[in-house]
């Protein structure tokens, strides 16, 4: 079918439904599928992608002719961009999901009641997940693989800008579910661009059981605002490094320029720098490092006076600095009156995603960790360490900044809910 | 302030915002209170629950005789009115929650990654809750108790018919809060029983965490709609006992009258008799013992007619009956074709609450287990059992028929979540 054809809301309408209950019935055998053929398919699934290589470029050439042509920024064109090795690393991600644990059937917990009822407490995969993401294609390989090992059937639905790239992708993927006689529908798309197609998953509530929306502030907050779906949220990473009083100059320089300027568009990374006045001293050689670094500064009144005496530019800050997350070259940098006001401006600013403290005083940092309210909190690293594969857990779709369910790294595990299997021998309740 | 000078909706719009600041400012103390700090808190509220028991019976009798003026249901009459027997079970159940571990603050997991650093997840309060009920004014004592325990502050707004009741409950709550030394709007409501304060709520996303609604399809129909908060659900228990082929007779019919008839009231009743066409004989005789214990029943056509045969008195099933929560002591009755029919009919017409199998045979027990889509799956025993006390996990707010974040009962632990906290020595991400 054409995409002219779909224009019809009717029809998108009617298509969408039949997509949500053709995942509903995958998600079901998906559930039950063994390990062993889960990892078959995900292996299948690499092999499809690595034999797709021309084809996959052929798709992302057209996507990339259809975002220049409409004005898409330098970094929106890299994330979109595919080429040989991403594509090599698109496969590899999938081969490196196959190989860790299978989440699902595992039995948390286990007790037995007086009454002689046991109850487990067994995982279970979360049924079917609308995943919502802008334009990098590669999700469409890392999110399905995920879906796929934890049991789920996914419905993926990519930026417009990569309708031809993820399409190639997900054709590999169903090459590898079919291989290993899983339902090919277990992982699927909507079949247009449309916009539209986002609202009907947000109302799909009897066929999706979660939504995972992967993108700017817009976007998240559009589906927090329409879903009748429960979402698990991933919220931009406005991360702050805060430099304590006690802190090691040394690490504190090496720390504010890497936790910046090691790769500036990925959510960990920090996008406002805290120092204690009680660490004045250190302005000056902590600004110049970053300067150095190419990071352009952007400073409270008396940062913007140390780093002029220094011979630096340092712009002044205003109100928006402290709540911009950035994802560029840039920083903004504030001096705070001690551990208490550090915590106090995070706590209000920041996107409870990742914040870290550099401090020899023991004592201060606990103090930080426990109240600083975020899903990760360091001490003496780097907030660019913020990822599931650098945690040890694997793949992940993201980082998640909300309370409910999963916080943090999101990878095959978080994508498992529970039940509560209770064995018996005939016990009423008296 | 008198009620009716909140009746502008503007003024009730900033009462509903100051509660609500007022609760994440107590949420931040909550979160740091040491356990013996909550407990005593909890033991305090549960003495002043005892020495207020006469003003909580005169504030019962007003909201009874509202209640009467409303024209409520016997049912729900029964549920508003507060004796000195339920009086003194809520003071016991606040004595109960205190001596539970305390939730917060554990290391649920950690481990070191190869670069030295270490990683671990360490539970935390949610923050704060917003919980809507109907009319049990006791809810109010149990549900803060259980916020209070887990760190969390709470906005309680229980129906308006317990107004006076919950009034007087949240004072002795609070009046523990402030011996123990924590701010006593932890635990607060809206200061009118206008329905307008539940749309503020659901609006309420800077200062609510999490939305626990608690009652019937409409109340929670409502709140999944328009909720800008992420919602914990509890739906409906529409609950089913399957009679398996292999069943045991004594167990089949012991299990099925306790399951239906112990309480019709609660969410664990079962509501729809499964009974395999290859047990058949057993229809006459679960019926005759089921409408002995006062139930009324209804059925497909070959219930019916089977009924009749035996000189009982069975109304014809509408399609609408495969879906009704009765909550009375009434029952569906239907015929399966086998086992997978049952699972079948349990998963498009269940509610993903509790669901129960009776047989002797250990393999279609493992395959109903495995493959009904339920919080609660149980083999041989009764449905009434789902419940959170008789799980062993103390007091409960409810059964969660969601999938993310908490399945099955939730209590204490249920309501807390988790930070992630890495401790380096300078590391930065190469």
């Amino acid at each position: 079918m054409s995409v002219e054809a779909l224009s019809h809301q009717d029809d998108l309408e009617r298509q969408m439904t039949a997509l949500g209950r053709a995942a509903r019935a995958a998600a079901a055998e998906l559930a039950l599928a063994a390990p062993a053929q889960k990892d078959k398919a995900l292996l299948a699934a690499a092999a499809a992608i690595r034999a797709k290589e021309a084809a996959i470029l052929a798709a992302n050439a057209q996507d990339m002719a259809g975002g220049r042509a409409k004005g898409l920024s330098p970094a929106l064109l890299d994330r979109l961009e595919l080429t040989p090795p991403r594509i090599e690393a698109m496969a590899a991600g999938l081969e490196a999901i196959a190989d860790f644990p299978d989440p699902v059937g595992k039995t948390l917990a286990e007790w037995e009641r007086p009454n002689g009822l046991r109850i487990a407490r067994v995982s279970v995969p979360l049924g079917v997940i609308g995943i919502i993401y802008e334009s990098r294609p590669n999700v469409t390989a890392d999110a399905g693989g995920l879906c796929l090992k934890s049991g789920n059937a996914a419905i993926l639905r990519g930026g417009s800008e990569s309708f031809h790239s993820s399409a190639v992708i997900l054709e590999a993927l169903q090459e590898g579910l079919s291989a290993a006689g899983l339902p090919a529908s277990a992982l699927q798309r909507p079949p247009t661009s449309d916009r539209a197609a986002v609202g009907h998953l947000l109302r799909m509530s009897d066929s999706i059981d979660v939504i995972i929306p992967r993108g700017g502030r817009g976007l998240i907050e559009r589906v927090m605002a329409e879903s009748r779906v429960p979402v698990m949220s991933h919220l931009d990473g406005l991360c702050h490094s805060y430099i304590h009083a006690a802190a090691d100059p040394e690490k504190a320089i090496a720390l504010a320029v890497n936790a910046k300027m090691r790769r500036t568009g990925i959510c960990g990374a920090t996008e406002t720098l805290l120092i204690d006045r009680a660490a004045g001293r250190l302005v000056a050689p902590l600004l110049q490092a970053l300067s150095a670094a190419g990071c352009a500064l952007r400073g409270d009144p008396e940062v913007v006076a140390q780093g002029t005496a220094a011979g630096l530019s340092v712009d002044p800050a205003t109100d928006a600095d402290w709540d911009t997350e950035y994802l560029a070259p840039i920083l903004s940098v504030k001096l705070v009156e001690g551990l208490d006001d550090a915590i106090d401006h995070i706590n209000r600013h920041g996107s409870h995603h990742t914040e870290a403290i550099v401090t020899e005083d023991a004592a201060a940092a606990e103090r930080f960790l426990q109240r600083v309210d975020a899903g990760i909190v360091m001490h003496n690293t780097s907030t660019q360490f913020a990822d599931g594969g650098e945690f040890g857990m694997g793949a992940e779709i993201g980082i998640s900044t909300g309370k409910l369910h999963a916080r943090g790294p999101v990878g095959a595990e978080q994508l498992t809910s529970y039940k509560y299997v209770v064995r018996g021998s005939g016990q009423a309740r008296p």
